[in-house]
């Protein structure tokens, strides 16, 4: 199993060299007093040191137990209990939670970081307080005061958990159709009855409550997602002082066996006239989930980002120890029977695209977590409605296109290996099973690009989309004289205009049949990834190439960022040419076969 | 679980009015008057009735129960055992094995056909006999009289299995360098030691023995490739009547825990100074193995054309039965809750894609197991040589372009069942699983991309592919005229030019610096292959269209062939356009990075 090392140089690197966090949280009110490079460098090796120790190691293990369940009794792992207690005692839960509910009111953005940890290190332990933070967040977003004193404190200090209760067998990515029920008792409260598939640490023995946010429909609600409502539904009551009184009827019907993340318990949850509590306004509850929707997407890409980073690291140590075949133009290490794998150019390219995808990634997903700091806490109204502009148009973009490319990734690691990262004791394999469920989850791939193009970009007449690419636009203008970096930054400058008139040959097309923007989306999605990556790929050469300028001492971390960069724009980016040519086919072949007749 | 059903149709579409099998064994003097149409489609439907009743239930209880070791002893999952004796009566394992030794001697292009259905539905069951093929064309091709006499009869009837033993846990690939033993006895024979690792079916309970054919090194051979012999290590000794003597000294010394084909044993061999005989000259061993390793490329090529086919099957099944959201052009089935998952163009894009894969593919691997058939029986020397020379340009680009393609259906099957597909019990995550084994056993694609364009092109300097083109230019030519399939093959046929301008690009950077080739070969082979099967797609297209002209009675049937022919062309095929642009990027952007400087 190969061991997580936590990238801190590299996080370091996007934190502070290329997205200037200090000077981001200094223009925050919230945060501007509170934290300083310091804090964010000691919180980093702390998360470091606990993950590469506690965590990593309990990984392979999860995988092999699983997690048991008996008679509604889901038992988790060895060893992931007692990891969770240190993980509250460390503080971590409550890292970005507000100060009034015994949070530590640091941004959001900080804890997206320690994720990329955690989830690298032993994605099926992280999700479960990653699912607590959905719920904390829908607390504190949609909550009463009472809903609050009563949750908060303990979902914060992670002495409870929380779940986000949305599919139903038959309904997945569309919630409009749900079925189960809330009637009012005559209390105030509601009796919740149905059957709740797919939730993620649903039931376990990490935690003495659980807190279930549960989507139902009320009595005479109108048909759709207009007519769903969100409940506060927990496993234990709770007193009025506090302490846990009777069991509420909401119980573990069985856990999934699945492909990967079996450390994690996936449940069917039975409500049978559970009682549950109405948390923000009726009918309402699709509204009141987006925030959570769009921050578990964030969450999701991060997923993608851990395991382009987790197969990376296991494929390095492998392809620099493992003796096979000689170079084609000789033997590089003729002492020894063979040379090492890594002097091969294919699997070179392999490893190059692991890296260039996880530290390209990890640019992304930590600019989309300042951005989301913005919106939440920026100073002003417009800073506030810009940033929400760019986080929406690239929210789609990570999550789908961070999990494809970590699946890519995860594959390549097995792919170094050979016959042996087929083989599970070597821990490769599990990456790739792990990491399969990031591309359905929180919106398959196919939603994701759907969101993207239909909704963010045409739905906008492209405004979004022209902010963003004005962003790139004025890069590369700011860029026209640097010589040495002139093909990266010309590329990128084509590119960023192809992406304006691709979007406007597929909007003609769409005008004409909306189904267009089906036929168009993934491939549509995999262009606006490609693209975006290479736009941070370009300001990280810039950045290194500055240092470089400015003698800083780290010269061959420095050399590398360009290298891969150009890397990534030679043997990466041009993929999106087999894309464009994909879109210009359209919708027609799609649509002339008739459902009958697929097969015979 | 996907109930499998085999494919008859196409089946006999790519047979009989594409390939004309009967003119082909018409052709060949050892099966012009054995084989007829009505004979090979007997064959195919027992096969078929035997795979969907016998084989298909078997499949996902192989994968849950896997194979247990104790003590040496190999157990085969539940119903394992039973099947194989139901495989035997029905006369299976003789089909293309010489009569002299109780084979039926039917070609050899008759058993890959089915094979196909055996993989596609189950295909860790199907490796048990698939090994014995191996040893019994070894033994054929390369064995004594004694030795045939002793091993073959047994084989042939399946009584007994063979394995292959090449792998040692150092190497792979890289034959070369191991390190087995083979010291003479006195009496002629060998005392054989080392271990052996990756042996599939090299211990189970379902053959009373087990003929393993090992690679070792005699005392003072040369270094590398050219110092390897060949053994046959039977488990149990036979004694001259025929009966079974004593345990041999080889022993099963564990299974591995691998990502899939759980229900077939994945062992290590331990061989103590087993009894071995030589099989073949001396130092010799590789050349005996190039009919098995191409056999066997050829067989896995099978697998991912398997793969394609029964997860297309899969999601074929569940798109038209799950609904979830309305079409973007409004609402297809307005009486039900939501539109079936299939009207949607993303879900259409996944499980055409699937189906161009399998139909494709089958047209594939059946071209090419007429071209092994013309190999081996053509009547001239030049019809056999020519045959060679197709063959083995093909052999590389079926193997592991099948196997992507069909990791690529395998996992597109998942994405259409969203978040369930993740689930154990619909089956489709087991392809996923099963079918990544295919892109590195017998080779990796990295190892058949060097192989096709190193070894089969480059140094061939073109003539092979040449050889090939010139097929396909004739092709285009001889349907220049045809106005109502004009974008295939323009298409076709400038992509055709386009694959000679390609390498001759390639090779010119290769003579400036071998590792130009590295980089190239793993988009090439992408390229080569999606070309490759454009050429049958196209011939598929006329084919249809013939049929229709003559008034076909299955309009349906032959309409979809077209359309989906258009659609490979249109969708698909464009992908071309990213390899050929990551191409151009040459070799540079791979190597510039020290080895010691991919991560800090």
């Amino acid at each position: 199993m190969p061991q997580y090392k936590a990238p801190l140089r590299d996080m370091q690197f996007v934190l502070h060299e290329l997205l200037h966090a200090e000077q981001h949280y200094a223009k925050l009110p919230a945060f501007q007093d509170t934290v300083s490079r310091e804090l964010i460098d000691q919180y980093l090796e702390a998360a470091a040191d606990f993950c590469e120790n506690e965590l990593s190691p309990l990984n392979q293990i999860g995988d092999r137990e699983g997690c048991t369940w008996h008679d509604g009794v889901v038992t988790t792992p060895t060893g992931f209990k007692e990891a969770y207690q240190k993980y509250i005692e460390l503080g971590f839960p409550s890292l970005s939670a507000e100060e009034q509910y015994g949070g530590q009111g640091l941004p959001n953005s900080l804890a997206t970081v320690i994720s990329e940890m955690v989830g690298s290190s032993n994605w099926a332990w992280g999700m479960y307080p990653g699912l607590s933070h959905g719920a904390v967040r829908t607390i504190e977003d949609h909550g009463s005061d009472e809903q609050k004193n009563t949750y908060l404190p303990k979902l914060v200090s992670g002495e409870w958990t929380g779940t986000m209760c949305l599919t139903e067998s038959h309904a997945g990515s569309d919630l409009g159709i749900i079925r189960s029920k809330a009637e009012p008792n005559t209390d105030g409260s509601y009796a919740i009855s149905g059957e709740k598939i797919f939730i993620s640490a649903g039931e376990h023995d990490m935690a003495e409550n659980i807190v279930h946010i549960v989507l139902a429909r009320l009595p005479n609600a109108p048909k759709g997602t207009k007519g769903i409502s969100l409940f506060i539904v927990p496993k234990f009551h709770v007193n009025a002082d506090g302490s846990l009184g009777q069991r509420n009827n909401v119980r573990c019907g069985s856990i999934e066996h699945k492909m990967g993340i079996h450390g994690n318990a996936t449940c069917v949850l039975n409500f049978d006239k559970a009682t549950g509590y109405l948390i923000g306004p009726e009918n309402r509850g699709l509204n009141c989930m987006f925030t959570f929707m769009n921050t578990a997407r964030i969450g999701t890409a991060v997923q993608g980002l851990a395991a382009s980073e987790s197969s990376f690291q296991g494929a390095l140590v492998y392809a620099k120890e493992r003796l096979a075949m000689r170079a084609l133009s000789g033997a590089k290490q003729p002492e020894k029977e063979a040379d090492p794998i890594i002097v091969h150019p294919a699997v070179r390219n392999m490893l190059l695209t692991q890296k260039a995808f996880a530290e390209g990634g990890r640019a992304l997903v930590y600019l989309l977590s300042q951005y989301a700091d913005l919106v939440e806490r920026a100073a002003t109204s417009e800073e506030r409605e810009f940033a929400d502009n760019i986080l929406s148009l690239l929210t789609p973009i990570a999550k789908a296109f961070l999990t494809e490319t970590g699946y890519e990734a995860a594959n390549k690691g097995v792919q170094v290996f050979g016959g042996h990262g087929f083989i599970a004791e070597h821990g490769m394999e599990q990456i790739v099973r792990d990491t399969r469920i990031a591309c359905l989850y929180e919106g398959t791939t196919e939603i994701q690009a759907l969101d993207l193009l239909g909704r963010k970009v045409l739905q906008t007449k492209g405004a979004l989309l022209r902010d963003f690419t004005k962003i790139i636009y004025d890069f590369t203008q700011e860029q026209a004289n640097n010589t040495e970096l002139q093909e990266l930054i010309g590329t990128l400058a084509s590119l960023n205009k192809e992406w304006g008139q691709l979007t406007n040959r597929i909007g003609e097309r769409a005008s004409q049949n909306p189904e267009e923007v089906g036929a168009a989306a993934v491939d549509y999605l995999f262009f606006a990834g490609y693209v975006t990556l290479a736009y941070l790929w370009a300001r990280m050469a810039v950045v290194a190439q500055q240092q470089l300028a400015q003698g800083a001492s780290e010269v061959e971390f420095y050399k590398a960022k360009i290298t891969t960069a150009q890397f990534y724009f030679k043997k990466v980016l041009p993929r999106v040419h087999g894309h464009i040519a994909v879109i210009a086919g359209g919708l027609e072949p799609l649509m002339s076969l008739d459902a009958e007749h697929f097969a015979f």
